[in-house]
């Protein structure tokens, strides 16, 4: 009976006293990766070979303590476990990302537009009254020369002032810088598209892009999501609301981030409990799907639920 | 003995019964604005002409009582209302605007910057650990390769995972976004820098463009800065300190948003208050010299608190 110890700085073989029989220390850390291959070969040398066992284990901390290992022991541990972090980057983490910085540039963007209304109301104030949409103002802004704007609004006599030319360039410098906002928040989503039709095609489909990547980021990962209750998937997002319910006894909430999804946007009032309810079971499938690699059923829930819902 | 009243509408002469004796409509607005004018024409054709007694306005405002006036009445007060606004709009306001967007951009900046730290981090955490400026942490994303700036920072093991191209391009278009509004502000502030050398040299000469810019926007314009005393200058941006004081009778607030000028960062911890007092003083100087266009002394008053503060 032999015993094979397998470590991060090489490999002992023990005989049945535990004495070492045969020592070969690893060169680098790939080697103890790959000691499934190394195993096998040994198995071959030594035909009766045994993983040492647990409460043997002693003898090899014993060889260990030599402090000629311990600065290679720490090396290789520290490489070790960046290795595990680097390799623990996954598309959850990506998608996670991106939808936060979605998040983000809405929210930067919004402020920046809040400015620009009102340093473009010195010059012409009529515009931000009339136009409530802030990606259209922010363009109509650039597109648009002031002359432009009052014969298509009709504005008969502006309060705005006449500024100098260099005045007005520098509002239009915070306009540009805002569009470009806008336009990276929707490559943003066009590369959480792409991300997610590979990685979670179902969920995309049936909860959309943005609604999709929240649910992620808000259940931790795709492969948390999928053993989330259906229950729990239609309370993300409604947290406060959850435990304020739970504390207080007030109204339990009905949705959370599903809130915004167009089935719910769509059905009445008094239903939408209902379809949040119906929709997140069907959401929780297509995470289930998406993390066992099952084939693509979303389009036929869609369908199920736009059917069901709309004859009521 | 004639009288005169001038109206929007249009002018009467009176004799000294208040009968009407000349009534001439105005056909535009413009015509009440040059009144002057037409009062010194009168005069000559009317030696005796006074302005109607305010007592006996009501003759008038009885001719007006006829609804022929309403419709244009209303329509010329709005108009000379929004004239009115127009001409308000003066440098004071273009610097509030702009030192406003300044500081909107700080804080929208250094928000989409923690979020590429935290996103630049999948992919090469170590960046973010030593590079503490937000700022160059953002060119430097820009313009290095991971393995440049692996050779650079002396990395030897990055737990930074290898993402595909198009995820590392995603999170560049951040970047550039990012230093695209690093150079906003930059333009920002030389824009100010134009605006306030010919509107308040003196001002920007010693508080500098954003301290002044700031000054101008906590005292509500140069004017009512030029009017304020010197120590509620020198509290500008203090005020919930100041108020805090005079309430709970916790210390008093020595400086506001001076505490960022230079010769206040100098000082030593003891001399700041004296030093904040003193540069208030000369500023309240400045903002008068300012605002009743006196000549450029800010450079020699500069010159005066450096020399007397170093000594010390």
């Amino acid at each position: 009976m032999k015993y094979l110890f397998i470590h991060v700085l090489g490999y002992w073989v023990m005989d049945h006293t535990f004495r070492v029989v045969e020592q070969v220390p690893f060169s680098t850390v790939s080697d103890y990766k790959t000691a499934d291959k190394l195993r096998s070969k040994l198995i071959k040398k030594y035909p009766d070979l045994q993983p040492l066992p647990l409460e043997k284990s002693y003898v090899v901390l014993e060889l260990l303590k030599n402090p000629k290992y311990f600065e290679e022991l720490h090396e290789r541990n520290v490489l070790l476990t960046k290795q595990g972090i680097k390799a623990a980057v996954s598309e959850d983490w990506l998608i996670m990302q991106a939808i936060a910085n979605v998040n983000e540039l809405d929210r930067v963007t919004n402020l920046l537009v809040k400015r620009l209304r009102e340093w473009y109301s010195l010059y012409f104030p009529e515009l931000a009254i009339r136009i409530f949409s802030n990606e259209k103002f922010v363009d109509l802004v650039i597109s648009r020369t002031k002359s432009g704007l009052i014969t298509e609004l009709k504005v008969k006599e502006t309060m705005g002032a006449d500024l100098n030319d260099s005045d007005v360039e520098e509002i239009l410098l915070l306009a540009q810088q805002t569009r470009g906002q806008y336009r990276l928040r929707e490559q943003h989503e066009q590369y959480l598209r792409r991300v997610m039709q590979a990685y979670c095609p179902n969920l995309m489909e049936l909860a959309g892009v943005t609604i999709g990547a929240k649910l992620i980021e808000l259940g931790r990962g795709l492969k948390n999501l999928a053993l989330l209750p259906a229950s729990t998937i239609q309370l993300l997002g409604a947290e406060k609301a959850l435990f304020r319910h739970l504390k207080t006894g007030s109204q339990s909430p009905k949705y959370g981030i599903l809130f915004s999804h167009p089935l719910v946007q769509k059905a009445r009032l008094k239903d939408r409990g209902k379809v949040s309810r119906a929709l997140a079971d069907k959401l929780s499938l297509c995470a289930r799907l998406d993390y066992f690699k099952g084939g693509f059923k979303a389009n036929e829930y869609k369908k199920e639920l736009e059917e069901r819902f709309s004859h009521e």
